[in-house]
């Protein structure tokens, strides 16, 4: 079969808008920039999105469910937050439609005008912030810890599926506390709850770091992020966790009263992920012949193919595996399709990404063994019938740890320690990836680096060693090195 | 602790609200008509969200993500669709606002108008059919089984918490088939899920049946209903399922070729259920003193409460109890704030609705036993140490029948056969409930009823008993009874 995937090393981006495609995780839709989630594309989301809802749960969080209006009026109380999200709202103007008195169709009916325009939510702080003032009076109401999974608009003029779609969907935690130590704690937790889920569960290795101030939230103190690298050395913001300081509870009013009766404003942290981590998914493990998907969140984990077609013995040792593998709540499924030819079946199967593909035949069944296939490496081997779903319940385990494994060593390959501005532009244009260098942590040397090679600071790492160096611009000394590279 | 609810008999409609408001289920935000679900009602809400994904995924269907806006050209494709949406749409006009050149704040961007009104979904039929169009060429594309978890606004004037609001949540299925009686099938049986939801997770007897031409969906051809009678006597609709024969497949061209290679149009089902089914929960079971919420349901299951306050004994008591109550997957929470008073805590765990509280008191403890009380009832049991864990394993099954009991009785007890407009009208006013009556067929009659006395068709009941009778008001020949009542 034709699977018609550019490959990596020819077109990249091509071969992005084809894993996509033809692995039917997603499509554009009618609506400039909103994309549709296909089925299989939004059960690979459902298993992200059930893990890390555990996760939250686990670290005390509940969800709850904020409008996805906001007034216009909202927006502008926190002065950084309007000035990073104005210039791409979806506003509400009218709540009415009425046939065309001048003709066919239906038109916005004039008379149905808002008083005052609604946004369409870019982000919650605003409205949650406003319901917090009447939830907490006393620093017994705190701290307050929840989450959201919402949808979001961004108007993009840029769009790529997943990586930037005007709608997203994507949790928001938001949480309130009484002291800015706590907060901060918030803060960096939910930080380390994004990294071992991108790590532990994607497979995914991330950076851990503080954004400079000229990549930070839109409002907040500190952003904390994690970044990943994807094949073709392009990092890639995985998600993020704000310290908000007091600036949300000063602008909505939100006080409460401490233990010595005193009035003080709320600490807030604010922190997300979005359908943007499909994105990253796709380009950290995914090959020439299709996507390839951490056990850990495929939403098939293996399948039975019959060779070269089902009978009764065939079907009675596959439904013996299924069942063998259900117990070990191993997602299986069996590929019994009379109409479609094995080749066809096993091409289908790698671009779709599943890890583990079981392959029962007429000749290994006479030595009592079936072909297993993993997706990643792709090598085979005969597996004696009686320990198969031993076999794959450690095999998925090594899949997961080698995909793991193998991103890390990409990104170790992909990591340059530079000192000049000529090494940094080498290692730009070749081959990419992150570059640690000093930074004598103004604005001007950072845009001026953006300027010259479109590379950005991604983050200051949060274990960054103290070493003395110099700016490779300005020659002004800097304390420890940062980290560089273009990115999604 | 004064409560503060109002009394069911005295005011149903502010015991309603207070009830919402106590047990901290949601409130008003402030977007007109726009609610905030609090974290309790959201934990209700998940539960209740979870089992029916549940019960969609293991008949077949998968979710999926469409867009939040709707071309405005979209919605007019489908007449009647239209005709029934038009009134009650938010309109996106604008993609951009802009700093205020001639003052403080923030205006709309004129620059920024679309070509194109965006329409903030209030369904999903026309942007889903749309993209079946490029999914379906041939028979062996069918059916398409989907089902998307979304919010969606219908901008409704008169609004109240849950039942009727400006944004809701809700889950909405769309389903393409390549045989009439395959669609119909489809919504029979997704409308059969929806009862066996409602009456077995919720609690809540349903009577199950289809709708007049005037109460349909608009769009459909048949309207499969579930309707629910609340405790002050008036009908809830608790879920719909829609046959929408080709309607929709002909307003955006969506065809297959069938087995014999010939060109047919799709057929079409779509179904949903809202958060809608909180209110209808609330005023199904609640009384006086709080919600009651049905065990399945129910996100915490069992409250132990150490009377008067906690000490070693006592804790290590509730310990063991909540490990052998977890281990039967029964969700238990430890109140052991020593703040709170016990008779704070009492009635605090009545307004939520915890289906079973533990109370562990010293002298009991000297007996070995434990004080369980049930919310339902308000029975109470001493219960010997050991067997705690069976014995609530019972409790909450017996909880969850007597709330469906109690709800069937009062239904019984509300449901009346009338055959003249006289007897019509007295009981509507006396005690309200689900009214049997022929009816001649005709939307005149229909309307006639619904003016005189607000009462509306719920539905033409699925098994009705074929029955010779006249209509009350046109003396026309009717076959069968269908079901009057006033409604939310």
């Amino acid at each position: 079969m034709a699977k018609s995937i550019a490959s990596r090393a020819e077109n990249y981006s091509q071969w992005y808008v084809d894993i996509i495609k033809k692995a039917r995780l997603a499509e554009h839709s009618a609506v400039r920039g909103s994309m549709v989630i296909r089925p299989y594309g939004f059960a690979i989301w459902e298993n992200m999105r059930d893990q890390l809802d555990r996760m939250f749960k686990e670290t005390g969080h509940m969800n709850a469910y904020f409008p996805l209006f906001i007034p216009k009026s909202f927006l502008s109380r926190e002065a950084d937050h309007v000035e990073g999200f104005a210039k791409e709202c979806a506003v509400v103007t009218h709540y009415r439609l009425m046939n065309n008195p001048d003709g066919d169709g239906i038109i916005v009916d004039p008379e149905a005008k808002l008083e005052e325009e609604l946004i369409v939510r870019p982000t919650s702080e605003t409205i949650i912030w406003n319901s917090y003032r009447d939830w907490i009076t006393s620093y017994r109401d705190l701290p307050i810890l929840i989450n959201q999974w919402a949808n979001v608009v961004r108007w993009e003029m840029r769009t790529r599926l997943f990586l930037r779609t005007a709608e997203f969907l994507w949790q928001e935690g938001h949480t309130a506390h009484a002291t800015k130590q706590e907060a901060i704690g918030e803060a960096e937790k939910m930080h380390e709850v994004y990294a071992t889920f991108a790590e532990e569960y994607m497979a995914m290795p991330v950076l851990r770091g503080t954004k400079t101030d000229s990549e930070k939230f839109a409002g907040a103190l500190e952003t904390y992020t994690i970044e990943a690298l994807m094949q073709d050395g392009k990092a890639l913001q995985a998600g993020t966790s704000h310290f908000l300081g007091q600036n949300f509870a000063k602008a909505f009013d939100v006080k409460f009263a401490n233990e010595e009766n005193e009035q003080e404003y709320v600490w807030a942290t604010s922190w997300g992920v979005s359908t943007r981590l499909m994105g990253a998914l796709i380009m950290t493990h995914s090959d020439d012949d299709g996507l390839i998907i951490p056990p850990k969140i495929a939403p098939i984990q293996v399948v039975i193919v019959p060779i070269p077609k089902p009978n009764d013995q065939v079907d009675e040792v596959a439904h013996q595996i299924m069942d063998d593998l259900k117990s070990k709540n191993i997602t299986v499924e069996y590929d019994n399709d009379p109409k479609s030819r094995v080749g066809f079946k096993f091409a289908e199967h790698e671009l779709r990404g599943v890890p583990v593909r079981i392959g029962i035949g007429k000749r290994d069944l006479e030595k009592n063994q079936v072909e297993i296939a993993r997706r990643d490496t792709k090598e085979k081997s005969f597996v004696s019938l009686n320990g198969v779903s031993d076999y794959i319940e450690n095999l998925l385990s090594d899949i997961q740890d080698n995909l793991f494994s193998r991103a890390l060593e990409f990104r170790k390959e992909h990591t340059t320690e530079v000192d000049t501005m000529e090494e940094f532009e080498s290692v730009i244009e070749s081959k990419g990836g992150f570059i640690y260098a000093h930074w004598d942590g103004s604005p001007e040397t950072e845009e001026e680096i953006k300027k010259r090679t479109k590379a950005t600071i991604r983050c200051i790492p949060l274990n960054a060693v103290e070493e003395e160096g110099t700016d490779m611009i300005s020659g002004k000394p800097s304390k420890r090195r940062v980290v560089f590279a273009k990115a999604y």
